[in-house]
């Protein structure tokens, strides 16, 4: 079965599809080949994207409650004008001395826990990723590293070893573990109670296989694994076991990160747990290629005198003004408070439809980031199909979501942040219609 | 000892480094740590940068003979006006359709052999690396990618395992296999004849042990190595081994592509080598993080439908606007004729600086890609001093220039592509000064 994290639906046009669209696909498939899947059966062909809305060719409006890329909004004008100004002035890399870098670093250490000193940058999530893991096994001395059974961290090759959601199970090489994510709802969240447990027994397989643990890596919104919000006592609990065995804790942020989940900046900080190393992504530029590793400074003391890291366009002047200038954003324009109001509104609303609609099992939420667990009567190839329908039939209706988790029936709902309740009604709304037709 | 691709200098100030540029420094290790290493021993503080200039905080201004990030120019303003311009429009990825992308994969496919069929998009070098051995190693069945002695691919685990110029040879892992560089002044040039002779016995060296090669990686011109232009005969030969033993070619073009090399715009295309994939970065985006696989479409029929790839931010409009900008840039410009015609001019200078340096032992050039190899009375660590001694006087005299080579013995001069007559001059008096200091 093909596996894939971020593709619901295949390129295929069905016969909804434009003349035009078709053209489009099959130029698509052409030039870039079979790893480019389209969202969605019947694809959009964006032209233009402004704050929560998308516009296609025929000047169609979505609302997006989906991309968590441009977070504070499509195609934000103060990211525009620093990424202008910046691009026009100086552009060059870290090997040189540069001012913004430091700012930007500053800044972004601000919202981070100040025994995290360091900030490194890179292009994307998945170099963020598979930095911290080359540290994390540097400092510690272990290969192994723990991830979740439907986890995603990233697309090179020591990342997609750890994302089985995007490659599979078998890919993920012996000396990593596996452990079930702390589901909260199924088996009456039993897994998310035993999640500790399960991280002990992990590290307790390695020591076994004599493999010696180099980290604990966790999304902190378990996006892939159907979004959950365990408890924080439990995941304190795992984290402590790893730090035990010699292993480090790294918060992946690249999906939960930047105010999404509408307490503070960072989703670990709701689990009270300090990591060792935060990474980041998608979120951080509003759609720039950036990303950020911020560690304990002990930990990249003889990475730094041995091995040396150094990322050609990683906090360049240009990433750093966006970067600089997408948290002002979030702090200037109260998103967090936002994502929080409109998110704990939006759950309220997305409640009600569980009251009125019984394929709706269970609606889980922190800040804007939603998963909608459906069901089918215990028929699970029904329930991915009725959720991959209501993905679809949303889409033609105008909104913009899709879906996650292993039996790839969760709705995946995380908005732009400055996402208003008036959108909430129109997310809502929309999803009643889309249920009602099952 | 440490070695490091990139870094001729530490960053720990001399005496010649202002109270600001010290203040920063210190600023930058506290916020950014041990691995972020600046040039020079008097490090440079810019703000500004302009075509083949770059500007200190001072006002000072350098002639830039070393950055090919920039390489249409620095801040060109048709990047920058192509940048804004659709990051204010749409900025998302590649599950949407979108024109611009198509635009671009068509206009970058058509500078390449028509048997590379396909386009894919990253952000960076590493990514672009790490991505074709996934697809090497998935196509050929095999896991032993062939690279030469002191190769730099990438900061990736993947790509810098196969980075002995960044982490050491130790840090090669046992199913790949180092060969020496086609080195074609050494040894009066015999690796640089033998060279396809050394790939064979490192593909038996694999059979022996039971690996089954996946690639030949080669930076088409050994940059890190030394930076050589060997035979296309012995090229095409190592090509012919690898192939017949089951493994694909892979040309790293992050350096050497988009017109450097004066003759077209791929370095191996010098060679008469047909390669499998083509991996590109640096120079893609005058600065802007990008990188790119053209690949065979056999080679990711299966890969496509088995595992897919998804890169965030590869490929999203705003890269597209960017590739094609600076695509148009080199040929409006006809930057490829310039590197050919100035690069010659450039050369022909040097080469009158041997006559009357004795340290000058080798100018080596192919269009505005030079390695210039100093020696000392066959006193390897005096010419690597020396070596350094040049680029830091050179700074000094306003000119930016770096080294390389596993001896640290040969200037590396590699400017923007706009580079003209009188910058050469200005290089080529500079370079005087700095040898007669010996």
């Amino acid at each position: 079965m093909l596996v894939s994290q971020s593709s619901p639906a295949n390129a295929f046009a069905d016969a909804s599809t434009s003349a035009q669209q078709r053209a489009l696909l099959e130029r698509r498939a052409r030039l870039l080949g079979p790893t480019y899947r389209a969202f969605y059966r019947n694809p959009i062909h964006l032209v233009r994207g402004s704050g929560v809305w998308l516009y296609d060719a025929q000047g169609r409006k979505f609302l997006d409650a989906y991309n968590n890329v441009a977070s504070i909004g499509h195609c934000h004008p103060r990211v525009v004008e620093a990424l202008s100004g910046q691009a026009a002035t100086l552009n060059t890399h870290t090997r040189y001395l540069s001012e913004i870098i430091l700012d930007y670093a500053e800044k972004l250490l601000g919202t981070c826990p100040p025994h995290l000193g360091h900030a490194m940058f890179t292009c994307t999530g998945s170099e963020a990723n598979d930095l911290a893991i080359r540290i994390a096994q540097h400092s510690s001395g272990g290969t192994g590293v723990i991830i979740t059974d439907f986890a995603y961290h990233g697309a090179t090759i020591a990342t997609a070893q750890l994302s089985p959601a995007a490659v599979g199970t078998k890919a993920v090489p012996a000396h990593h573990r596996t452990v079930a994510a702390p589901d909260t709802f199924r088996d009456r969240g039993r897994a998310g109670r035993d999640f500790a447990k399960n991280v002990a027994a992990a590290i307790e397989d390695m020591r076994a296989g004599n493999i010696r643990p180099a980290a604990l890596l966790l999304d902190s919104a378990f996006s892939s694994d159907g979004i959950f919000f365990p408890d924080a006592a439990v995941m304190r609990e795992a984290a402590d076991h790893v730090r035990r065995a010699g292993g480090i804790v790294i918060a992946d942020e690249v999906q939960s990160g930047f105010g999404r989940l509408g307490q503070g900046m960072w989703g670990f900080a709701n689990y009270g747990i300090e990591p060792d190393i935060i990474t980041m992504g998608k979120p951080i530029g509003d759609g720039h290629p950036m990303g950020a590793v911020i560690v304990r400074p002990q930990l990249v003391a003889s990475f730094g005198s041995n091995t040396g890291y150094f990322n050609t366009f990683g906090g360049n002047p240009v990433a750093a003004a966006v970067g600089i200038a997408v948290l002002e954003v979030i702090e200037g324009e109260g998103l967090i408070e936002n994502a929080r109001m409109v998110g704990a509104y939006t759950a309220d609303l997305l409640r009600t439809l569980k009251t009125r609609h019984g394929m709706v099992a269970d609606v889980r939420h922190n800040g804007l980031y939603f998963g909608v667990e459906l069901m089918a009567e215990g028929d699970e190839a029904l329930a991915a199909t009725k959720t991959s329908a209501v993905v679809e039939a949303m889409r033609e209706d105008g909104v913009l979501i899709s879906s996650c988790g292993p039996r790839r029936n969760v709705l995946k709902i995380r908005p732009p942040l400055p996402f208003a309740r008036d959108n909430a009604e129109q997310l809502a709304e929309t999803l009643d219609r889309a249920l009602s037709n099952w």
